[in-house]
């Protein structure tokens, strides 16, 4: 008999940004009921920063990501993980190639975002949307959020170039500061045609926020991070 | 021909606590030059906080560690790992049972926290150390620094009991704030007797730290989380 108890790691198929990855990490931590090291779920991140660019793959025929997250989700399932949770909205849309690959459950990060409006108390009205253009473009939110009867607000196209792309670009090079204002601009906007809460569905973005005075955007940021940290510890029955 | 570059990752053999190990995965990407994913370190971090506590194996007769630690170690070898990097000072109490377990080399966390004194420009003089009971009844610091002309201030045993331990705890417990006072108050009194330098010998005690207005201590404080991030870097070539 092994002398180790067979609970299964949680596996984070991460890197996309490593950023993103390692918040992840310590937001998982911090939302777990703990008095000791021991009370803490164990957890395997896989950080492979080099997995090709998801929307330049999807919107300009740069390099296909799917061997490499397949290579990371083997790696994860060889190492011992139960489930998996990628800290990145936009590799979602890989996921039934993914799930062609593996065996494990994959935590879905959209799915992990509506439980949160729910569980804030956001039943319907419309949804600002903010992601990559990989992500909008393949209507990762918009289908499952309208199949549970919310509607999507997204930012114009002159706003993706101006505000949110850049934004999530400065995170990846480490400038979470200077993030702040295009991603906060952008939010306020939506917040201006209507919505009633913003997704903050790029796991680049809620860094960005979480780096200036969001309080100040003044309506709810559903942080996609924190949710899908919140999916893996309800996974684990914690 | 694989599709895949050569490159290994670093491997980080964590959960010790995993406060701290998501604080090194963090801190390892902020302190890279980068300007997009890619250019980021590939690292899998093994989080297990269930490794039995190092400090109650080598003061209270606790459970041994070591089977744990090898586990990791060859759960990080056989994913592709080139390197290890623990963010736990107390287990390097264990190196030598984990070099005759595993062939890769371990960067040692004494050893990068001596060499970030010496990159701050502090080459004599006594060096306050702050860590767990285990890290110093082991010596882990006293043996090393001393080899490098260095002479060592410990706590108390009052100050641990009443300060070091305490704050160490609670930040194992996601308990940052309250910890602060206690680590700043024993960090103070180690100046107060001489200090040059505080070297924050354990990885969680720089999560109390940073969590409060640590500047006010007025001396240099050695966080060995960014140490070892540093050291993993330079092994990386960055």
């Amino acid at each position: 008999m092994s002398v180790f108890p067979e609970t299964p790691f949680l596996g984070v198929l991460g890197g996309m940004g490593p950023l993103a990855s390692a918040q992840f990490m310590l937001r998982l931590t911090l939302l777990t009921p703990a008095a000791r090291d021991q009370d803490h779920l164990p957890a395997l991140l896989w950080s492979d920063p080099r997995i090709p660019d998801r929307t330049a793959a999807r919107l300009a025929g740069g390099e296909d990501p799917l061997p490499w997250l397949v290579r990371g989700l083997r790696g994860l399932e060889a190492a011992g993980c139960g489930a998996i949770a990628i800290p990145c909205n936009t590799a979602h849309g890989w996921i039934e190639g993914m799930r062609a690959a593996s065996g494990l459950p994959i935590l879905h990060i959209v799915d992990a975002a509506a439980e949160e409006l729910a569980r804030q108390g956001i039943h319907a009205g419309p949804i600002g949307v903010m992601g990559t253009a990989g992500t909008l473009a393949m209507r990762l939110y918009q289908d499952r959020l309208e199949a549970r009867g919310y509607s999507c607000l997204l930012p114009t196209d002159e706003e993706m170039a101006a505000r949110v792309s850049p934004g999530i670009a400065l995170v990846k090079a480490n400038d979470v500061q200077k993030a702040y204002a295009p991603l906060a601009e952008a939010a306020s906007a939506l917040k201006a045609r209507g919505a009633a809460a913003v997704v903050l569905g790029c796991t680049e973005i809620p860094l960005g926020i979480l780096a200036g005075p969001h309080a100040e955007i003044g309506l709810p940021l559903i942080d996609t991070i924190d949710a899908l940290a919140l999916a893996a510890l309800r996974w684990a029955g914690r």
